[in-house]
């Protein structure tokens, strides 16, 4: 469940960016696989994980799991 | 840093709450060396595992990384 949460402000985040998640991987230096699993709740992310995205999309680490 | 921030929060709410490393890792159904290897920041902790410490420390996932 909070793995979907996590997700899906991700990807509202990414959105917002107009960002790719072929662009979001590169940016964050993650796989864009993981970023397709992530997004989909499927994977639960490490808080170094959360940290490489909230550089990215602008935002702190509790804000993806707000 | 952010995971030796993280372990901070955990080691002072668990002290608060008079718990061991031991009870904790019981009520929270983790390993006691994950959680003393949490407190030290030297393991980056996955959402799933923020979701486990939150619950019995009594708050949400955002304050253990805030």
């Amino acid at each position: 469940m909070i793995n979907r949460a996590f997700g899906q402000v991700v990807k509202e985040l990414r959105g917002k960016k107009k960002l790719s998640q072929e662009a979001l991987s590169f940016e964050a230096d993650l796989h864009r696989t993981y970023i397709s699993q992530l997004e989909r709740g499927i994977k639960s992310p490490s808080l170094n994980t959360m940290q490489k995205l909230s550089k990215v999309l602008g935002v702190s680490e509790a804000v993806l799991i707000h």
